[in-house]
Order: structure tokens, then sequence, then C-alpha cells
């Protein structure tokens, strides 16, 4: 097979998009434009990638770090064909077929790459230009067909006249190269237009003017591919197609989504005959079961969930939730919170950094950190781990079937035994055996006819 | 008044939208579209009805209790006719006229019923198809009118000619029929069609043959009869219809409701001048009273709330909340929570299984389970009624105007009487006499020059 | 410059909004309609404003109260041109220019307004009417424009002939009058209509009558003048385009808004790359600065809030927030908090008229009432001020760097001095000098062999 190789258009900054950040971190449902377009190459095969950076290079290259690509500085801002020019040194390292895409405009897909790729080789193109319909064409380049619908040109908004302007067909501003035709037309771009830029756009001219050099177009069936954002307004009409497109997805596959405000993130899968209830956000490399009930207002962050789960009102981050587990509403799970199967987690409850036991019930009011609960324990009504000394974290260990009074504090590092119960109000500040009881209370006294203008005279 | 029986089919699974439930009870806003449909035929005043039912009908004769209807078992899916034959014994009892409609079209309303009935029954006709014009016939079966605007036939969409497609009237797939009419054709409908199935719409043409037969159609001003759900897709559009349905009425009552993010169920009732906040969710048999704001992020279900109550980021289950009560944000009332007039509940709170008396104010971060509480309690933050003892849950009383301190633990069962005082921290084992003070607190020491390295020396 | 004076139309009642409120208060994005006219007209220079009130003045009068309007009141519901009569002696008193607008037409804008107003002077007009193209015309008075496009007159809809109909510039209910010919013509107007009013519409045709009196329309730009509220389903399409109008004007501004649920009030003002997530409400003169991450799920009503907050899931009212703190979730920040920089709240804690120094953490399950907290202070989780002693509040302090144990209870008045530290589960109930440490604790005992059927036996 012959080499392909990419190459993404990354260097834009985001003055009019007003923000500090590089135009292509800008993010569609929760990931940045730049993710959704190299996630598309990696799966259409392509292996070597080099992306051209510019502004605030650093904060790409950090996001681009599980993509093992190269990165090459466009230092100023010259224009699309003076950034390929960056990436020279792979192109003719790579030869073969080059692939170059816009970083910024997250919807082309495998599927359109492949194909125009395969119309690229068998037509054995200098260049194949990727077009696609759309009924608002203002903006864009349109593309030019002569006899026998062949591609003859591209033509700027600018320049067209009243009838090209109708041509509804235009150019998404990526392309499939053959390297060396690309190599040999880069060197002859200028920059003598409007802008001062060497434009990309213009290699197609300058490949058109060889004789027997292969010029083509591949109109993909996906609309969306052209769509960038200049604008806030648009990024947010990217996502909410994004959002849309998701969602439908998830529908095809027997979820059920109810009204009109959770936003699922590209990477979450989610079983069959689960409901998510309004506002629900789902983020990350989340998994949830089938017949889970999401929401409402519960927002998950890289979870692993189970089936059958309740999650009403949870904020969950990094956490795994097995079977059957209900929580809520008004819960956190940070960090690194596992929940057995048919744990109850009620309402107020935190949990971070903890292993709870099947069947454990953490009704309210409680905080459980730094803990290894065993299953089938209680806690009560205001239970705390105090597991931070001001220095340090402590853990806390709980044996299964243990009794956690209301109010109860747990001063970590300490051990509540198996079958052990601790007496409601104690400050549990020492080991307690499986079986005992743990109990730090003094007495309790009555004052009678004590009457109003109460919490003073007991001072 | 001749007899009306009612055949609603609902033996269709749930394949296509890929659900382990029935199809008819797949749900909109909050109730299962066979519940709809269900409660459009008993408001027609049509007292006896046969329900077709299928796989997993144990989980539809569930949800059908309430509504007394006689179940058939459609063993094997063979099509529509031949779920109307399970009911045979049904036509044969009751003759007259029979109304079959299907269990997943949801908004089939009274009056369409009621009107397609009259006209049936002043015509004379041995079936009378309910139709309805729509501006996108493509999938439903084309309306057959000849002179005198007469009803000649259905045309599946399969079989029409290109000028029948350009039909807009279509067949909503709910009929009335004289009882004896069809039960002279269904023997005769036969399966030599592409599915192999027994359609009811043949008995229309089987009864056309018949001479001196009445076919009738009475088209429906409800376009949205037609509506059912082959997909998830579809499913969620008929919840969007359903939801803007039922905010239309509430603003029409004079409800303010902001935004797009609420979703209030069918059964909601709710008076003039209150105001419905984003994110509200109110499901079940919920009245509540004028001049309230509901919301945001309020889940309400199946409660009776009063004039003039807020409920400010609020889940409350089969709660009674009366007059002038302010609760929220962030609380939790669960079953069997009455909250008298002029209750203040703050943030973090839960009650559950308690009845809080007029203007007592639980302010922050507490519990309070099976509990009768007078009315002017003030309790303090982090209070707890303890009301498990890993065994049995018990009651805890508290009298007119008690004074409960910060984090008190009330142990269960126990009685703090009217005018009572427990002092802040303190764990209520016994009973407290009314007017005096509660107080379990040992000495306070102070330890100079500790420094640092907090908790860790204290133990 | 010559004197301008306005009068709003304000009298209207709420009937058919079926609300016990004068129409002009009902909201659009947090705000009576009449208070969005009121600022556009203070916006535009004019600096004397008439508002005619009628049924539950004293509701509009105390929303006027920093408008400094006069208040004339419509005591019988008589028409729009006896409304502006009740404010005769206004006129006479000022004569100059007299703007006339409605107040429940919220979108009326300054440049309409002076626009119209340089129109008006230069033709010397008697009248200039407001005038907009819609695409729906229908129910609005027509203009009629004569030869050289002048305006001939206003024709209401009843009286349109078909071709009438058709036009699409429509009256705006607000006009520029010089106050002299409006003082001439309104004693002439009369209530001989079907309505039994007295029009102000008709005031044009009458000064039309009038030789060399020069009668203009000025059309603004601003499609959106037109509209007011009829009906509840009216107010919320008003909602919903102010909703859009003012997140369009933050995007632009550099904000991302994501998702379709949150909504913004009029004055809030945001800094760029701040991240406003989804079902985020953001009401009164709230300020955000840059970089902030406010929701999902987050209420804030006139709070000031610094650079890089995040604050999630929280409700913040009238408190600032300086830059870096981290909020949330589920967090409530109540009037008169002041959060210092690089403050941490976690959740399930309540901030209430307190100050909070730089860096102290308050990581869960706490409630802060009237305290001045240090900097660098570490509160552990269930800590608790006892600011109320069931008849007065009383404040707490606390110094920089102390330490205050899981579950305390601060029973103020009371002092904990710097770098002092509070065991866990102690009530403090007198001051606690710098750098000790104070305990209020029982002996912890242990009886083995407790096993089942825990707290009771404890009591």
């Amino acid at each position: 097979m012959a080499k392909k190789t990419c190459i993404v258009l990354a260097a834009g900054d985001g003055k009019r998009l007003k923000t500090e950040k590089p135009k292509v971190l800008m993010e569609v449902a929760f990931e940045p434009m730049l993710v959704w377009v190299l996630d598309s190459v990696k799966a259409s095969g392509i292996k070597r990638i080099g992306v051209i950076i510019g502004n605030n290079a650093e904060l790409i290259e950090k996001r681009l770090e599980k993509y093992k690509c190269e990165t090459f500085l466009q230092a100023e801002r010259k224009g699309t064909g003076h950034a390929v020019m960056q990436a020279e040194s792979l192109l003719r390292e790579r030869q073969g077929d080059v692939l170059v895409v816009c970083g910024d405009a997250p919807f082309m897909d495998e599927e359109t790459i492949n194909g125009a790729y395969e119309l690229h080789k068998s037509q054995g193109n200098a260049v194949t230009v990727i077009t696609a319909e759309t009924p608002a064409p203002t903006g864009y380049g349109r593309i030019l067909r002569g006899k026998g619908d062949r591609v003859i040109g591209i033509i700027e908004e600018a320049d067209c006249t009243d009838k090209q302007r109708e041509i509804t067909e235009v150019n998404s501003g990526a392309y499939w190269f053959n390297a060396g035709s690309l190599l040999d037309v880069l060197p002859k771009l200028d920059n003598d237009n409007k802008s001062g830029e060497y434009y990309l756009t213009d290699t197609v001219e300058l490949l058109a003017e060889r004789a027997g050099t292969g010029i083509g177009a591949y109109k993909t069936a996906n609309g969306n591919v052209t769509l960038g954002a200049n604008s806030r307004r648009a990024l947010r009409l990217l996502n909410k197609i994004a959002a849309e497109m998701i969602i439908d997805s998830h529908l095809d596959n027997g979820v059920d989504i109810i009204g009109e405000s959770s936003i699922i993130g590209r990477s979450a899968v989610i079983g069959k005959d689960t409901l998510i209830m309004p506002n629900t956000i789902i983020k990350g490399e989340t998994v949830i079961g089938s017949g889970c009930v999401i929401g409402p207002n519960t927002l998950i962050d890289s979870c692993e969930i189970g089936k059958n789960v309740t999650l009403n009102n949870v904020q969950a981050y990094e956490s795994v939730i097995e079977d059957n587990v209900k929580a809520g509403p008004f819960v956190h799970l940070r960090p690194k919170t596992v929940l057995g199967k048919d744990v109850k987690i009620g309402d107020f409850v935190e949990v971070k950094n903890s292993s709870i036991g099947e069947k454990t019930a953490i009704a309210h009011l409680t905080y459980i950190g730094d803990s290894d609960v065993g299953g089938g324990v209680n806690f009560g009504c205001g239970s705390v781990t105090a597991n931070y000394d001001g220095v340090k974290k402590h853990r806390t260990v709980i044996g299964d079937n243990a009794f956690i009074g209301c109010n109860t504090n747990l001063i970590a590092p300490v051990k509540v035994g198996a079958d052990a119960t601790t007496a409601a109000g104690s400050t549990i500040t020492r080991d307690v055996p499986d079986g005992s009881l743990a109990i730090e209370r003094a007495q309790m006294n009555i004052k009678e006819n004590w009457g109003r203008n109460y919490e003073r005279k007991d001072k």
C-alpha cells in the first residue's frame, strides 16, 4: 500500500473568537476541534500526521501527546500554503500521498477521507479536492466543473460571477495531494493578493496548468465537513449539530433521552433501555450499562457504570459504579471511588478515593474519604471520616456489617472491625475491635424550667 | 344508548426501539403511551375495554390495574386483524359498536373518538375510519374518496400510484366498527401478502364489497392522532410535541414557564401566577396552588402544594406542602412528608415520613426522619434524628417551640417536650421534659502552645 | 436643545395573561417589561418621564423608585388617548417634543428613539410614527404611504382592504409628538368606535387634517420594537427572543455558552474565555471576570465575581467572589458573603454574611454564618457556626491558619485564635487563644462482644 501522510492546519489563532486559546482547541461536545479531526484521520488508517501549529503551540502539543504527531511551527501567519510549506521535510521524507485537512473543521469523517483517497488513486490525480453540496454556499470557494463533470478549478467567492455564485458545490478546504506534485508547486505560490498570504487553493490552479496532471474532486455525502467556526456563534452552532448527532446515535442504540437539555460527549457508550433524564452531562471515556436511570441534573465524567444503576442529581468523576447502585439526589463521587453492587447512597453524601463494599448504605449527610469500607455497612447520618490532620491524609478501614452511629467522627488512621458499632455522636480516635461497641459520650443532664434564651445559659 | 366497546392493540414488541419493554409502555411525558390512549377512551365514555397484549404481558397487566380492562393474549404476532380476532369473545358478547385503536398512538383524543362515533351512527356505517390531514403522509395508508367525497378505500403506500401518493388524508389506524359486521369479515381476512400477516385494514375492503354496507371516514382536526413511534427518534419527537402541548395549556391558565428546559407531566394542575423556573420536572398527580415559585432544578412527583410556596432546587415525592412554605436550595422531601404553613427549610435538608408543624425552621444540613414535629420549632444546623438502630425504625416526637441545638443527635424513640432546648453537640437518648434543657457534653479544655500537627496529638 | 419628555403607557391590566399583576410588570429575561422600556428611554437621553398607571399602581410605583418618574393614575381604562390625557399637566409644563411609548413593548431601543427624534425634528413634524417591517403584520395597524413615500395615515387591520392587509410596514405604537400639537388634538378624540375607547392613533388623522402639519414615519431596523405580550404564550416568545439576543451579545464578547438551557439577564457583564455550562441562570447586576467556569446548574444573582473562578452547581446571592475561587458542587452562598482569593469551597456548604480569607478551605458539609474568618483556615467536615441562640444572631471570629476539627460546633459569640486547633467533635463555647488546642470530649470506651441491636443498648 502506498504511503499516506496527513498535514493538519492548526496554526490559526482565536482572535475572531476573542479567545487567548489556539482556535483548534475550542471545544465541540467537550472535545477540542483538533481532537475530532485527529480521531477521524487516525480512524482512516493514516499513521504519520504532521500538525502545523502557531501561537500557544505548547497548549496544542500537550493535547497531542497521545496522538504521537509531529508538529511544525508556523512562526508567522502567512496563509495556508505557507503553513503546508513548514512541513516540507515531512513531505520529502514520506512522498506518496498527503491529506491536508483543517484542524478547525471538526466534522471531517473517516468515510470521506477514505472515499476521496480511493478516487484520488483510481484517477491518478495530482490533487483531489474534497467538496460538499451546501444550501448556503456564501463564503465558500465554489467548485468549477467542465465537460464530463471534470473539475476545472476552484473560485473564491470574491471572484465569482453572479452565475458562479449560484454554484452550491463548495471547497471543504481538505485535499489529497500527490506529495511530489505538491512539493513542485508549493515554491511557486505567491502572495500577490489582497491579504498578502500564500493560499493553498492556488496549488490547484498551478497543478491544472501542468500538462497531463489529474485534478479531481470528491463530493462527500457529509455536508457538515465544510463547517468551521469563525465566531463564537458559529462554534455554538457546531456544538448544537454535534449534540444532535450524538444523541441520535444513542437513540438508535436503544437509549431514551428525555428533553432537550442533556449533552453527551463523543466517547460515551450507553446500554439499551437506559434512560437519560433532563439536564444530564456525560463526558470523557464513560461507559454506562443497560437499564440505568441517569439524571436529572447528573454530571458524569470518565466513569464506568454497571447495569440498573440509578444516579439522580449526582456528580461523579473517574469512579466505578457497579450494578444496581442507587445514588442521589445531591451526591458527589470524587475520583477513585468504587461503589460495589447494590450500594445505596442517599442525599448530601460525598465519597472520595474510597472503595465501598456491596450493599453498604450511606443514607445522608456523610463524607467518606480515603476509606476502605466492607459490605453491609450502615452509616448513620452525619458520619465523617476525618482523613486530614492538617498535614497528611490518612485512611479509614471499616469491616463488613459495621454500624456507624449518626454524627460519628472517625479520626484516621483508624480501623472499625467487622460487626462493630460506634455510638451516635462519638469521636473514634482508636481502633474498634470486631463485634464491639465504641462510645465516646458524656453524661446527659436535664435542667428543668430552663425556658427561653437557650444556648446562652449553657456557656 | 347503544353499547360501545373498545379494543386496544397493544401487543407490539419494542424491537425497533431496541427495548425489552412492550412498545405501548414506552413513555411520553412520563406516562406509557397506552395510558394516554386508555385515558382518552375512558374520557369518551366507553366502559368496556379489551386490550390485546403480547410479550411481557404481565408488565402491561400491572399498569392496567386501575383501568379494569380485559386482556387478550396474542401469543403469536400475525398482524392487526389477527390481534382483533383474539377478542372475538368480547365482540360476540357485546355486539353494538366497537372502537379499535392503537395503543402506541398516544394523541388519540376524546373529541375525535366521539366525533367519529357520531358520524358512524348518523351514517349507519359498518366501519368508520378515523383519518387526518398531514403535510407528511409518507408511510401512511392514503384515504381514497369518490363521488360526493364518499370513502371508497384505503390504499397502502406501497400500492399507491404517483398521484395517490400525493393524497394527504391518511389512515390513523383507528376505526369504529359495527361489531356484527366486523365479526362477519374477520374470518375472511387472509395473510397472502408480503409480511404474511392478517391486516385489519383489509376488513374495510371486505365490507365495501358487501352490498348496502356503509363505509365512512371521519377526518379529525387533531393531526397528531396518527403519530406513533417506530423508533426512539420518533418517540423523542412525540415527547417534544407532548411537552409543548402541556406547557401551552398551562400558559393559557396563567402559569409562567421560563426557558425551554422544564417538563411537566400530563396530570399536573397548576394555579395562576405560579412561576416555573428552568429545569423543573413535575410528575404524577401533582397539584400546585397559585403564586408559587417552583424551580429551578426542582423535581416534584405526586405532591400536593399550597399557595405562595417557594421550592428552589428541591426534590419532593408524595408529600404535602402547605401555603407559604419556603424550601431550598438543595432539599430532599421523601414520601409522607407534611410541611405545615410557613415552614422554612434551608439547604441540605432531608425530611422523610414526618410531619412538621407551622412556622418550624430547619435551616441547614439536617435530617428529620420518622418524626412528629410541632410548630415554631427551630432546628440548629446538623440536627439528626437517629431513627434506625440497625434493626428497626423508631419515631421522634418534638413539641411546639422546642429549640434543637446544632449537631444534636436525637436517638429515637425519643420525645423532646414543648419549649424544651437541647444543647449543641448533645446526643439525646432519653425524653426531655417540657421547658427543660438537655445537655450531653464533656468539659471543654484548652491546651496552650499546641502549634501545628493538629489532630494527631489529640489521640 | 429642545426639551424632550416621555410618556409611558403602563396602565394595562393582566387579564388576558390571567395575572393579578399589572401587565407591564410581567418579566422578560428576569426584568419587568416596563424596566426594559424605561432603560431605553433613559439611555436615549430623555430626563422627564411620565408613567400612566392603572390597577395595582403601588406595585409599579415601587419598581419605579430608582427611575424618578412622575406617575399619573388612569383610574378608568378608556383607551390610549385617554391615558395620555392623564399627563396633560406634564405636557403643558414641558411643551417641546414628547415621546409616547408602550410600557409592554420591551424591545424599543435607544437607537430607534433617537433616530425617530432626528427625523421628527428635521422634518418639523407634528407627529412621527415609529414603524417597522414585519413578515407577520396580522393584528397591527398598517402604515399608508402616498407620493414620495409620504405617510398619509395608519389603518387598523379591521378596516384594511385586502390590498392594504398585505402592507408589511406596521405601527409600533410609539410616536414622537410636538407637545403643542398633541394638546390641540387630544380634546378632539372621540370614543365613537366598537370598543368605546379614545385611541391615540386617531390623533394622527386629526393632525393630518390640519393644513400644513407634518406627519412622518420612522421605520426602524429593529423589527422587534412592535412585539408585545397579549398572552402568556406571547410573553414566553418575548423571553425566548430576549434570551437569544443576550446570549448572542455575550458570544460576540468572547464568552462560551454550552447548550440551550442557560438564561442570562440583561445586566450581566461577563469576561472573555469564561465558559457558561448548561442550566445556569445569571440575574441582577452581576459582573463575572474572564477565564471562569460557571455552571452547570448554577444560579448567580447580583454577585461580583473575579477571574478564573469555578462555580459548579452553586447558588450565589449578593456575594463577592474573588479570583481563583473554586466552589461546588452543591454550594449555597447567601447575601453578604465575601470569599477571598483562592478560597476553596467543597460540597454541601453554606456561607452567609461572612468574610472568608484567602486560601481558606471549607471542604464539605459545613455552615459558616455571621463569621469573620482569616486566611489559610481549614474547616473539617461538618463544622458549624451556631450563630443563633433562639433570640439573637452572634458572630464567630476565626484567626489565620486555624484548624477547625470535623463536626466542631462554634457557639457564637466566640473567637478562635490564629493557628489554633479545635478537636473533632468538640463544642466550643468560649474563646480559644492563638496557637492552642481546644477540646471537649469524653473518654472513648470499648464494650466488647456487643453484637447486633446496636444503639438500643446504649441508652
